[in-house]
This record gives C-alpha cells, structure tokens and sequence, in this order.
C-alpha cells in the first residue's frame, strides 16, 4: 500500500513537470503499474463474486482463482492513455502552435493526422479487450476469434492507407536475386497487416496456460519494442516520430503488465484471461504497423512463430487436438510433466510424414500403446521443454520460456541490424 | 430467418450500389437491424449458461431470462459503424481525391479531422458499451459510474477543441438582459460536455425496469434527432456536414434497437441490461456534441431530466432509497402498481418541504402508517404515472412513458424552431 502511493506520488510528480510527451509516457506507465497492483487486489473478490474464476490445476489443491484479471490491467491502460492523449499535443493547447480551422495555408495547421493515429490505434486496442473480455465470458468460437480482430484492425488500416501508404517492402539481400531489391505488395500488403493482428492476438493465448507465463512473455517482446524504439531516437531520421509513438504505447504497457505480474507470478493468486493475450498481442500489433516496424516486430515474435507452426498439426486435426493441451501436473514430484495424446493406427500418409520429420528435429516422442495405438507429445513449447530438459516445476518452466523468449529478441536483433540492410521501411 | 434473410439482401444491395454514404449508412442500419434480431435469438443460450440472467418479476411465474442482450446490440453497431468509416471518404480510395501526404499545399489534403471526428466518437462510444458491460457483470459502484463517462468523453472533447473550439452560445432571448445575446463559456463549456455524457448515460439507466422501456424511451429520441438532422439537410447550411455526421450514428442505431426491441418487448425474452442504457445515452452524446446540438438534444431528454431531477431527493437520500423502486406486479390483477416507500416521523424540514412541493404539484401521495411513520410512492416517472393514472398493465405502461416522450419531443421541436432564432450554434 506504501510503496504504490509512493510509486503514485512519483509518477504524478512526473506528468505535472513533463517538459517531452516521453517522461509523461514514463509516468503513466508507473502509475498503471501500481494502480493496477491496488486494483487487481481490491477487485479480486468481485471476480470470484461474478462467478470469473477457474481451478490452478497445476497445484495440489487445485485452488479456485480470479479469472480474467487481465481487465483490469487493460481498462487501467486504456483509461491512462486516455489522459495521455493530450501530451504529444501539448503545444497547441498552451497557445503556442495556433490551430487553424480555416483554410489559410500559411498557418501550421494542428496535426489531425497524428491524432489519428492515437485515436485509431486506441479503438482497436479497445475492440480486442472487448473481445478477449467476451471471450472469457462466453468462449467464443474461432471463427469469431479470426474474423474479429480483422474487423477491429480496420481503423489502423485506414489510418495507415491516408498516412502513409506504403506498401512496398525492402526485400533481405539472400531473396533479391529472385524478387529485386525492393517489391511492392499494394493491396497485399493491406492483407498482410490484418494478418499480423490475427496473429498477435492469438499466438500469445496459445503460448498459456502456466503461471506468469502470459505476462512474461509479454514484457520480453515489450521491452524488445522499447529497446528497439530507442535505438532510433538518437538520430534526426523521419522514423524518430514513429518509433515516439511506439514508445507511448509500449511504456505504459510495460507499466500496468508488471503491476499485474505480481499477482500472476507462481504461485498465482490471479489469473489473466483471454483478455490479457488479446490486448498484449493487439498492443505489438498496433505499434507494428503504425510505428511501421511489422516486420522487425515478428522477429520477436520467433517462439510464439514456432509455436503456433509447431501446433498446427493439432490444430489442423491431422492429430487429435484435445480441448487443453498443458503440461500435466504430477502430485507426487510437484513438477510439470509433457502431456501426451494418443492416436489410432494406421497413420494417415501425411500424418506420418510430419510424425518423421518432426522425429528427425527431435520434437516428436512417440510411445507404443497396446497394438493399434501410438501416444505422444502435444505439439506445444511448453510441451516441447519438458520432454527436452525432462520435469520441470512450474515456476522454472515459466523462467525457461522467458530465456527462450530473450534468445529470440538477441536473435531478432541480429538478423534486423547485421543481416539486412538498415532502413526505416523494414 | 426468411426475413432477416431478406432484409441483409437488401441491406447489401443498397450498400453495395451506394452512390452517398447517408445511402450506405441506411443500408447498415438495415443490415445491423437484421443481424441483431438473428444474433440475440442465437445468443440467448450462451448467455444463460455464462449466468447473465435476471428473474421478471412484473410476471407470474417470474421466468428467468437472459440478461445484458444489449451487448450484442452495441458490438453489431459497433462493426456497422467499423465497415462504414471508408464511406465517407471514398472518393480518397477511389483516386478521385489525391491524398497528399507532404507538405504542398495546393494539392487538397486527405480530411483527417473529419476523420478524427468518428475514431474519437467511436471511441468513446466503445469504452461505454464496455463500461455497461462491466456494470452487468460487476455492479460497478456509482462514483465509477460518474467518473468513467468523463473519462469516455475525453476523446470526443479533445477533437471538438481542435476542430471547432465554439465555446460561446446564442443566450435564449428571454434571458439576453442579464447575459447579453452571446455568451462565452470558455473552459465551462468543456465541463457541461463532460456532464453532458454523464447525464446521458446515467439518465436512461434510471428510467428503465419495465419491458421494452429503455429501448422504447431511446427509439423516440433517435428518431427526434434524425428528424431534426434531416430538416438541416436542404439548406447550403456550414451545418448540413454535422448533421450528415448525426445520422451516420443515428440511423444505424435506430436499426439495431429495433432488431433488440422485437426480443426486448412485451412480454420480453430478454432483458437489455445496463449496457443498452450506456451505449444508447453515449449514442445521443456524442452526436449531440460532435454535431454540436447538445442544448437541442437536451430537449430532447425533457422526460429523463424531469426523471432524475423528480429523483433527487432519494438519489440524495432525502428520502430513503430502496435499492429498486420499481412499480409493483399485484398477480391477482395482472396490473403494475407504484412502488411505495416507508419513512420514520420526525421529518428534517428540508424534506418536509420537497415533500409540500410534490403535494402541491400533485407528485407525491402520502400515507399515515401507524403512529410513527409515512408511506410515500417512490420518485420515479414510471410511478408517477402509475399514481395519476391508476394501476396499469405493463406493456400499457411502456406505451404511456412512449407517448410522454413523444409529447416531450413536440414541445422541443417547438422550442427549438419557434421560441429561439434559428441559428446553427444553439
């Protein structure tokens, strides 16, 4: 309780003497944090009043927890980056950029487009908090899950098309000789954008499912972002304003996601829903397409690539899928084991060939069961952790996702500044 | 299903073969119209089995039905108005207007204030909605409910700044000899917009209770404000953009309360749920800022300012406030009687004397019980009504508050275009 109101104090302290749009930014992400820390404890009873909870199946005593605590963390955001809107536009408020409502060119004229981009990259944030909400409500079917988010990315396309419309891409040096230098995608690239929303907001809630491993995750590719971002303020290049942007988004995010780790950390007292993936993954979206940097940001996004790559052999019911795929628990060791599926032979032809190959890469364990069954792993990374580095507690398994995480940004930061040319446009 | 069927035929076509986007706009008022009949039926199961249910209690049987439908209602408008946005300013995407994205300034620039104008009404739109259903589900407590709205109306307020920045009003001549003939409210007039969407919102959710009332109440003033755009449309009036602007939120709004309505009537199959009153007060906001009307609009909402103010004294606890003061079901009349409420003698001379007022007025019966107490009707319209009129059957009731608010709309319309000049500020 002390330490969020001093944390309180500090980040108010900062707003009211922001002299840059960016130390404001900073000091809503420290008041998201500890408002979200107060709030998720104080509203923890309400959720469990509302009837939001599910079972930590993970613990011996299986305790029933809040559920879809990721609400909180997401209105709190959203509500401090209401009041941050007005920041990055301070000058024509306090009289010294004079707005123009006429049509007098020699005016500057206040910057719509830029609030457009605010406002855009908001409502879309706020649509898949909705859904994510309404998803943890009334587990919503997947068809929904992929048209929804192709719905709610429309306004940041929109906003991209009259801003920018950029659409050819610098292509890395080892493809040129088949695609030249540079190749512009048009309408494809409109596609290619809504499919990065898709995919954001998904492939971190099919990375889930285990203590803290939502939000860790998370914060590792935020603050991937954040580093990336500041490596561009230093210099006078037109991205500068971009990767600020960016940055607006990110720290706060950052902010309200460590707010609400502490309560998510092993062991949980909170869970974080569909609602948290959904507004993380929408955040990286919306960043990555306005700050143009969508493809540098699915570098970071490698285990989460893998992952859902990985599963899609389940997912396209070429393997049976159950309905949860988690590492299973083990009572007596206290460690999480690698779950198992069993399928009938004989094997469809193209079942067998992914079975061969994913052996080959040593991401398939296969045991004999009876004559006609097979038994293996689920195609997940969790999974897949645990049969490399054998059981592993709940915890250790979380830090292990993190570490890979890290290795893919160090990875990510690798092949964005040494193996393509550097050039705002990737 | 043969109709809604048909119905999204039509709304295709008239969509599709659009030639002005008040065309579009009505098409998705159809379209959404039809969707939200089809989706409330399809939805109903799931929102009983996630607990979202009230009991009727003005039936015998006091059935138990889904609660909170006014969600799908505000999500289906809410993509209506996400697939429309491009319409407005197709001739940018169909090479008719040259979006210039550098700095010269004879080429016409992309209208991105305009633009700015429906992602920050939307915006704040969608934080409502979200908002009423965090109420549903949660019971929010009233101080957040006064708070979240202003913080909602934060997006509309700052692009009113920016693209008009109007903050003096045409005083109403009768009062021109101590205000003078216009006044300008400066920084007050951001405040009243703020209080505005808090009225809006909050003043609907308190006229409600009985079937088919908050959307009967919201259909009658949608439709006074279309009428009231559409008088604008002739003129060469600077106001026709705004009033265009009104409809493309109003039209599509009064098609999906219309596909809720034919659940939510007489006997109802599903109740609205405080997301319907948010989303439908925001509604009415928001055009009535952003289309600067807000003082019109208001005249609007004569019976739910007389509502709220004939409240007062319970709401600030003047009188004691039961949690529901809802009319009465008697079962052996099948009839809806006023509610009553129970209070100890001595009375506080401020309450004895808006007790006087209310007699004299004849707003207010008042009943000896025993020795030391008074048994007074609770303060609402809807037991007003009741008290003059005498018991009435419930879907009697709703037509009664129906035609209150069809009178009150008259007397606006009056006001409007009779008692004060014409002008396009007021």
């Amino acid at each position: 309780m002390l330490t969020s109101l001093s944390l309180i104090v500090l980040a108010l302290t900062i707003i009211f003497n922001t002299t840059h749009p960016l130390s404001a930014s900073a000091g809503f992400a420290i008041l998201g944090g500890a408002i979200t820390w107060e709030l998720v404890s104080a509203f923890k009873e309400c959720f469990v009043k509302a009837n939001l909870t599910g079972r930590d199946l993970a613990k011996v005593d299986k305790p029933k927890i809040p559920e879809s605590m990721g609400v909180i963390c997401a209105t709190v955001y959203l509500i401090c980056l209401f009041l941050f809107i007005p920041f990055p536009f301070m000058e024509w408020f306090t009289g010294k950029g004079i707005i123009s409502r006429s049509e007098e060119f020699h005016v500057p004229t206040f910057p719509h487009h830029k609030l457009g981009e605010f406002l855009s990259a908001m409502l879309s944030l706020q649509s898949m908090t909705f859904l994510g909400f309404a998803d943890d409500i009334f587990d919503i079917r997947w068809r929904y899950k992929l048209l929804l988010p192709a719905i709610a990315s429309i306004p940041i396309l929109m906003v991209y098309y009259v801003n920018f419309g950029v659409t050819h891409i610098v292509v890395p040096i080892p493809l040129r000789f088949v695609f030249g230098k540079i190749m512009d995608l048009g309408f494809l690239y409109y596609i290619y954008m809504g499919m990065i929303a898709i995919f954001c907001t998904n492939s971190i809630n099919i990375l889930a499912g285990i203590n803290g491993v939502e939000i860790g995750q998370s914060l590792i590719i935020a603050c991937s972002i954040a580093i990336n971002d500041l490596l561009f303020l230093n210099g006078a290049d037109p991205a500068v304003e971009a990767h600020l942007f960016s940055l607006y988004f990110i720290l706060p995010f950052i902010g309200v996601s460590f707010g609400l780790l502490f309560h998510n950390w092993y062991p949980s007292r909170v869970f974080v829903g569909d609602t948290y993936c959904y507004f993380a993954g929408m955040t990286f979206a919306v960043v990555g397409i306005l700050a143009h940097f969508s493809k540098t940001m699915l570098l970071f996004f490698i285990p989460q690539v893998f992952n859902f790559i990985y599963s899609c052999p389940q997912l396209f019911r070429l393997i049976d899928c159950p309905r949860h795929r988690l590492p299973r628990f083990n009572p007596s060791t206290l460690k999480l084991e690698y779950s198992r599926v069993k399928i009938q032979k004989p094997l469809k032809p193209l079942t067998l060939l992914v079975l061969k190959v994913f052996m080959l890469f040593g991401l398939a364990e296969i045991n004999e069961v009876g004559e006609n069954n097979l038994e293996i792993n689920n195609f997940t990374l969790l999974n897949l952790l645990l049969l490399r580095f054998g059981p592993l507690r709940e915890q250790t398994l979380a830090i292990f996702v993190m570490i890979v995480q890290i290795l893919a940004s160090c990875i990510a930061f690798t092949i964005r500044y040494r193996l393509t040319i550097k050039t705002v446009l990737l």
